[in-house]
């Protein structure tokens, strides 16, 4: 696999994108993208599991039952959720335009919002947004870009990937744009990522790939707990790479699905290092356990947990509140055959082993915990699963952020 | 029932108590206090969920199959948890040290530790402590109000209440005291609750009875998420008020039992006025439900909230993070028969009437929301059952206070 150092979602072949401010953010940054593919491609959708779901997400769930989609637009600045009847309406009048711009049906569009909750979408600004973004969509790194500005809300830095690989001598390339800083707790994620493809893939294989992937890399991430009303991942895949279709069970289908992960656990990761006011990247990884169900639970148990959390904003070794989070995750485990592990670039720590508190140099410790990239390693000793979460600690500028921002 | 301005442990007949520093908390602030009951009492007691618990936890289980106590002995400053068999053997010498001094078995004795976690309780100057506080062990307010203050770790104010009911004729008090201020996640309760009444009652139903009560008080508090690995309440009656056993079902239980709710409950939201750098105290009331458990679980969903929590210290009249709360609650509902009321002694505003968000005046929400005491009621029209939690806001002081306390 190769990583395409700058590449996003016009990296695959025949897509295009753009990105335009259309007035909903009144200071000017852009709020409007789009991503358009040339031909129809096999797209695969999970959505927000809060029983409170905005507008756009209500259309996607709908349209998605035939899974070929061919364009998304995007607006942030605002989320169009709990906008009633109002907002309903304005989600077809944006599909209706797409579609009447980019001479598809509205069916075949997608459309995602982020940003405040609870106030009225100014759709007319969006319509006319679509008029004069659609004649400058385009296929360069350049028009990708502008797109993954246009999504961001407390965002201070856009998130994007693209990688290649070769399958039967072809080139296949997969690109992506997320977003997403704050109310983040993946069920299934907190966020919007959007990826495109050109391989050769039938939509339920694709849908399948999806939902596996989202368990270990958006579901396993969290910068406060709160999942949103508008979390969406989309994947189009349009094909135009010219493979055969991609069997599942086949090398070429590993060699896709390794790149493919990799492309979503980078986004992954990218939102957390941007986590509203966080300091620290935290990595968790829980060994040892009977099933990967618990690791799972356990390592996002700790990832979450407030005291944990605050504890690395002072990077303070606070082995008792990792213990202690580990203890309410639901999950059985004796405490006395526990091993923890803290560790960084600057070095390595150990807190407990096999259930004994090892003495450590508060010196030591505090170097270790000063670098930016943290990780907790935890052995319970009851079986052979895993599992990794990420997050970030809880700052000042969290509370900051979120006792001044209105979203 | 009359509520007793100024009372606690000490206030139901036969209970002596006290507290003193012992040189666990190097700042001479008390940090050992010891309730005794003249006669065995029947006991009742609920320890935490959390898989990890402190040795004395351990003890009390294991004590707590004869449901007869007539003592408890309390530590802050060490929780006494992850300490291993030394942990263990410490809680052994305590009891036996209060069983000694006082004239009992250790096993009438129960143990509580709480404070910083993974530290080795330095036990001798507890044995010391114990030869030292028994002689000045009595029955006035003082020395109820020594014990509560003892049990402190993070609060800034004792927590204590006394109430008198008329059963048969004859007085019946119950007193109590507790603690907690971070780390408090019910479930059961993250935080020591001691509560003391003379009544005469049998200790299953006594247990029956505390088991009920902390479903709808503790478990419903929150401070910051986190369920600690010392939760522990316990009611000893010693049966001095000389009424008849009590019986279920009957007019003088409800009477007790009116009383019993009211000091738990108080108990539990003292707690939460004094959570970690609170600065609102939060009531969110949901109603309308299918069943009780849904409005719990709402209603906890919505106390625990970061972005809640955040928006509240900002007085920041965001509803739309509390629609998003409700709707990771886990309980299915329409989000368009939902009305939302935010209220204080300031005044109310309507967010949402009917799942339709209502214009509001944010000098009004502002005044609204400047009140120390904030509620937040939620009308969901699916059924008839209610609930309530509390809770508070998050702060920059949370953050501090935990960014810099090894607990």
């Amino acid at each position: 696999m190769k990583i395409i150092k700058t590449g996003g979602v016009t990296t695959p072949v025949g897509f295009k994108a753009g990105g335009i401010n259309c007035g909903i953010k009144s200071n000017g940054k852009s709020d409007l993208a789009i991503i358009y593919s040339e031909v129809p491609g096999a797209t695969a959708l999970l959505t927000t599991t809060n029983q409170v779901k905005a507008a756009p997400i209500l259309w996607c769930k709908e349209v998605i039952v035939n899974p070929y989609k061919q364009a998304v637009v995007v607006n942030s600045g605002n989320a169009n959720a709990c906008t009633g009847e109002p907002g309903t309406a304005a989600v077809k009048l944006t599909a209706d335009k797409m579609g009447e711009a980019l001479g598809l049906q509205s069916a075949d569009v997608l459309v995602a919002s982020t940003g405040v909750i609870g106030v009225a979408l100014p759709v007319e600004k969006i319509l006319a947004g679509i008029d004069a973004l659609v004649p400058k969509l385009g296929n360069t790194l350049e028009n990708g870009e502008l797109a993954a500005k246009a999504i961001l809300t407390t965002d201070t830095v856009m998130k994007t990937i693209a990688v290649e690989v070769d399958i039967q001598g072809k080139p296949v390339k997969i690109g992506g744009m997320a977003k997403g800083s704050g109310m983040i707790h993946p069920n299934m994620a907190t966020m919007l990522s959007f990826v495109t493809t050109d391989v050769n893939i039938e939509p339920a294989l694709l849908q399948k790939l999806l939902k596996e992937t989202a368990v270990d890399t958006y579901n396993m991430i969290s910068v406060d707990g709160d999942t949103s009303t508008n979390d969406m991942v989309t994947v189009i895949s349009n094909g135009m790479a010219g493979n055969s279709k991609l069997e599942e069970n086949t090398p070429d289908y590993e060699i896709f699905k390794e790149a493919f992960v990799y492309v979503h656990k980078t986004l992954a990761k990218k939102i957390i290092r941007d986590g509203e006011g966080a300091t620290k990247f935290v990595e968790v990884e829980v060994f040892g356990t009977k099933t990967k169900d618990d690791a799972r639970a356990m390592a996002k148990s700790v990832i979450t947990s407030n005291l944990v959390k605050t504890a690395l904003f002072g990077e303070d070794a606070n082995w008792g509140r990792v213990l202690c989070a580990l203890g309410y995750s639901g999950v059985a485990f004796d405490p006395l055959k526990v091993s923890l592990v803290f560790s960084s670039q600057a070095g390595m720590i150990t807190l407990l082993s096999d259930g004994v508190p090892i003495a450590f140099d508060e010196d030591e410790a505090k170097k270790v915990l000063s670098e930016k990239e943290i990780n907790i390693s935890v052995e319970l000793n009851e079986g052979d699963e895993k599992a990794v979460a990420w997050g970030c600690d809880l700052s000042y500028e969290y509370v900051k952020i979120n006792g001044d921002y209105r979203s």
